[in-house]
């Protein structure tokens, strides 16, 4: 019973990655799946209710992927990184979310509403580190929230919005970059005041 | 002949400011421009034409308002904060670049290619002053346009996505957050190195 729902959950994970969600159908995924189109019926009430499984695993993976890097030892800055690199790799064994994030652009209500719920469980998750390291003083004090949205957003803008017209960037790169925007800073003041 | 030209340029204007590109007909816009259908074609060969006419006027616009907050007497940084004031005015009173920004989920393809190139018209200028910054060493090494693009991609994410699920932040909190996520940084590490 587990398996035939893993087999149609793997077959819709594909088929979304694939076609999109908007051209993938239940039929489409029965086939895929080698199942009756009623054996999916039996575990969901429909397409929509797939994708929100799927992307509820999709963050499940995220988060193990990112707490599998974090170490209590090292610093906030250091276990960002450390993050933002093992979320990278897991970026390139599954395509899903870079094609639901193209098919922000057809307006499919069901993929944009899944993509928010998303991104605001990331922020959730993220913002909690961030206070953690604000209380511990290893950052200077910010909202939580809006530092986690921040983020996100400059993820994102670097992995996928930076592709569409720009070689993609290494993983090398997009540490660095994150690593002087969000932490270092631009500016040269706060080094010139201490002489 | 030319007042018949802007007529027509600031009916579709409010066209497009209020229904959206899509929802839009040159039937409406020569209507509301108290012209006929045949006058518009005179002028533009189509709706998108229409578009790009008004896309490359909102973007000369934009220079425009920007340009006349840059003092050459102050310095890069302050130069960022006065040039990002006037937009946000600029913003507030033109709403034809929010609705624009909502039919890109849509995904109409006119407006999602017209967006594009007006962000890398922004882009392509920012990165000039970003470009005589690290020259004159107001602000630390960094490539021009890739950090144009995520001042832009920042700066979007702060006015028009945080507002989709929060209530908006006021100019003055934009400009803090700007400036602390791009010019300070959030760590503490180089003030803590000159000890």
């Amino acid at each position: 019973m587990a398996d035939r729902k893993m087999q149609i959950v793997s077959a819709a994970e594909k088929s979304f990655s694939a076609f999109g969600y908007k051209a993938t159908t239940v039929d489409q995924v029965a086939k895929l799946a080698g199942v009756g189109k009623g054996t999916i019926y039996t575990f969901f009430k429909n397409k929509e209710e797939l994708l929100h499984y799927i992307m509820e695993k999709l963050v499940a993976d995220m988060k193990q992927s990112a707490e599998q890097a974090i170490d209590e030892h090292l610093s906030f800055i250091e276990n960002v990184h450390r993050a933002l690199y093992n979320m990278l790799e897991f970026r390139l064994k599954h395509k899903l979310a870079i094609k639901l994030y193209e098919e922000v652009q057809l307006g499919t209500p069901e993929v944009v509403e899944a993509l928010h719920v998303m991104e605001d469980t990331i922020i959730h998750y993220i913002s909690q580190y961030i206070e953690k390291a604000v209380r511990k003083q290893e950052i200077v004090p910010c909202d939580p929230k809006l530092t986690a949205f921040i983020m996100l957003k400059m993820y994102i803008a670097l992995i996928f919005d930076w592709e569409k017209t720009h070689p993609p960037l290494s993983k090398q790169e997009i540490a660095k970059l994150f690593e002087l925007y969000i932490f270092r800073g631009l500016s040269f003041d706060h080094t010139v005041s201490c002489t």
